[in-house]
């Protein structure tokens, strides 16, 4: 039986949540006129007011002591040294190290070298095609880049493109392929010109199915031009040099960087296209400064450790299934799904890292949408529905943009819901004591954006830390993925299927008869 | 207090609940060799499989049982005869007439004539845009439309504009702009040429704040373009009037239907401008089809019922917060969103239609992204996760390119997901047992796509109709737009602000002090 629920600081929080039963955060408000102050972090030009929660002093004291019994510190200097905290697959979770400028021995060898070359190379490339000296066949500059990748090799890339848009002026538009349903590819490819596209195929195994079908579909597209279009970002060098790479074009992934933790390494070399490799720098700096924020800052005055102190007391302690992630930034957009694998994949967890089945939640539910678009939407049942949705409320003071009047609209609503969700109205209904976080940053740049991407990470992994669980493997994947290898050459034929339950049997046949339907 | 809870059919069912702890849906299709049939239903060439839930015969029993006792039959009738079902604001919910050719009275007046002649305008108009024969200033012809609107007047279009993007060959371009951050706008405006652009702005009242700053803004950027540029979709001819629109340009929004259901109005006039016309009318009659299904079929034989109490069953018996939508189609990118909107705005309610607090949960968490992209994120968590997310896969049996073998590839995924979530192996740390529903239709089409989301919407009434709750107001978005409204001048100047509690004030101070740092 994993220890958790047994240890003292956990007996202590139990204890405390009844105690906090009838807590009002409103009147909390007016009993302690610090309480802004108190319950909230600045870092850098980064504001994390948690103030807004189902907590007091004492509820922060017995999360603090939690996470000190759960070994929090220690697991965070084995992160940082390149301990292998990836047990089940016996590797270190080095996406720090892709950041920072100090050697770092894994298995002996300094990886340092490896992690600058790797960067040098990236800038030669990047500065070579956004100058246009690396051009696309027969001497045309690159327009078009297309990142094909899928999960980790994908959302942190596509997501970072999106959000510093206003930092691409200059270089080739970015696309990224990355569901096998061909619709996606051929949306892509629609309009772009292969002999002004480079292509990157980002596959750690290089054998990821998805990845692979739709870099074929396109190297088909590519034609004859497709020689001098291809990039490969993988571990494997011998299968991206099959496929048709030239050894310079082959960028490491390497085996101590987990897929949702890798857009540090070269599999952000869409990201570095698009925005130049000054502004990829800064995004590295901006995770890197979160880093040293989290290794030096004591727990009290840590935002990752409090964004992960808190998630746990509403996921365990309050039943909260979920937590909702709210920009108010359009070019956040990704940034919900983006953390739903960050968070889901590394926290969907039910044995311990010792193979102990857990008996307490682990990993909550993630998911949002920007606002004000979610104000009309789902915001209904966040202010007058029956379940507790703690939420992050993110944005940025200044905007890219001269629309300043426009932009105090978006944060006056931004502002306005944390308000109303904590207040409520219970005439009209609306019975507030609703928590919520908000993170406020100067301006949405490359380096604010690496320092909310990071303290994202280091919540992760605080959480699991205090778990037991192993927050960089994804045992669960694998089951359908062979079900799936398996099950495609049946697909093939017109015969029915009878070797699965039933109901499994009863869509596949559906499927036989109906996919030809001339519709 | 309401009643639902002591009622005899929901006390059969929390008994029922106990007996089924030990539910194991391997053994109970070893059981039944009939299990798939026994629990599937078609309708047309869509194929509702619902046997991989933790259900079997007498829980279906109870569950229809539970369904007459609470009038849905009753209820549905009213929906459909145009009575006052959205007590709360004193109106009927008519999105069903939108799609109907039968007369039906409202408040003693006909509105079929209202519903043929709008649809005969936006042929009108649609035809004359596809053809050239509406033109954009200077004569030139319409290339891009742009429609802005937000929540109800935006979430639907959208979905069925990129769902339905294989039809709008010889079309115009269609593009979306919602959030009040400017940032959309002006991403969607880059490139666009005012002379050959057509805006539509959606609102019912013609006051919602984030779509009437969009609309100045667009207006601005039209220039003299704007005279023969702008269409409206309201309720409030006056002030589109006044706003710059032609009477001819102005098409009606009712107040009989509600935003979330208007997607059948003439807020899919971007739809119809997309994909012409005639797509546009099979679109209503998919959805019209699923009406005449949801009135005419036995519960037993009817697939929003039983989504609906399937729903309800892991709602209220098993306590999932949550549920999932997973269409295997990227073309359905936004379903999950949609899906939000439609459920979490209809459900996330605490009172009953008397203003009784309810004292069982309402609607749930919906949430989601397309596979496969999604099995390489947060599917650890829904094969080895603590947490029960009931799902629902979505996908089509015959793609829209010619890519058969990729398809194949897609739908083994979408078969083997649901095989394994249910069947686990327990030896490798998968427990299974976990349930799903699997919705396939032949192609996704204009025909099959308004089967679908009709199908959502009635469940969606099912489920409030139990529940005892009004599915078609929501008084929940008021508060926070309200203080909004407030708050909006007192950012304006440079004075700190001290109104409000203190954490506000000081996420408002800090945005004063940082909104100009000239980074």
């Amino acid at each position: 039986m994993p220890t958790l629920a047994l240890s003292p600081a956990w007996q202590a929080l139990k204890a405390h949540r009844l105690a906090m039963a009838g807590a009002d955060m409103v009147k909390m408000f007016a009993a302690d006129p610090q309480r802004f102050e108190n319950f909230s972090l600045r870092h850098d030009c980064m504001l994390l007011d948690y103030s807004k929660n189902l907590v007091d002093a004492e509820t922060m004291r017995l999360l603090m002591a939690l996470a000190r019994e759960r070994g929090v510190g220690n697991e965070m200097q084995r992160l940082f040294r390149g301990d292998k905290v990836n047990a089940s697959e016996n590797r270190p979770a080095l996406h720090t190290a892709l950041r920072d400028d100090r050697p770092l021995l894994v298995d002996g060898v300094d990886i340092l070298p490896q992690v600058e070359a790797t960067l040098a190379r990236m800038r030669a490339f990047t500065d070579g095609v956004r100058a246009g000296a690396i051009t696309g066949s027969g001497g045309k500059k690159i327009a078009d880049v297309i990142h094909i990748g899928i999960g980790g090799s994908h959302l942190g890339p596509a997501l970072v493109t999106r959000a510093l848009a206003p930092y691409s002026t200059g270089g080739p538009r970015v696309h990224y392929i990355s569901n096998v349903d061909a619709a996606a590819a051929y949306t892509v490819l629609a309009g772009l010109d292969p002999a002004a596209t480079l292509v990157i195929v980002a596959s750690k195994t290089f054998t990821t199915i998805e990845t692979l079908t739709n870099a074929r579909l396109v190297r088909d597209w590519l034609g004859s031009a497709a020689e001098g279009a291809l990039v490969a970002v993988t571990a494997n060098t011998r299968l991206a040099a099959e496929f048709g790479n030239a050894e310079e074009r082959i960028f490491p992934f390497w085996d101590w960087v987990g897929g949702r933790y890798s857009l540090w390494s070269a599999v952000g070399l869409p990201v570095a296209l698009g925005v130049g490799m000054d502004n990829f720098d800064k995004l590295l700096q901006g995770a890197h400064d979160m880093d040293a924020h989290f290794r030096d800052a004591p727990f009290e005055h840590s935002m990752p450790v409090v964004l992960a102190l808190l998630g746990i007391w509403y996921n365990n302690f309050f039943g909260a299934a979920s937590y909702a992630v709210l920009p108010y930034d359009e070019s956040l957009a990704l940034l919900p799904a983006f953390l739903q694998q960050l968070d889901m994949e590394s926290s969907g967890k039910r044995v311990t890292r010792d193979g102990e089945p857990v008996d307490y939640d682990t990993g909550a539910i993630v998911w949002g949408a920007p606002g004000t678009d979610a104000q009309h939407s789902f915001f209904q049942l966040l202010h007058q529905g029956t379940r507790l949705v703690p939420a992050d409320f993110i944005a940025a003071c200044e905007p890219h943009h001269a629309a300043h009047a426009q932009h105090a609209i978006l944060l006056a609503n931004y502002f306005a819901q944390t308000a109303a969700l904590m207040n409520g109205a219970p005439q009209d209904g609306f019975p507030g004591n609703r928590p919520s976080n908000s993170i406020l940053v100067e301006k949405l740049t490359p380096r604010t954006l690496g320092l909310l991407l990071a303290l994202y990470e280091h919540k992760v992994f605080v959480q699991n830390t205090i778990w037991g669980t192993n927050a960089f493997d994804q045992p669960g994947v694998e089951l359908g993925k062979r079900l799936a290898a398996r099950m495609l050459p049946e697909l093939e034929n017109g015969d029915p299927v009878a070797a699965y339950d039933a109901s499994t049997n009863g869509l596949i046949n559906f499927y036989k008869a109906h996919r030809d339907s001339g519709n």
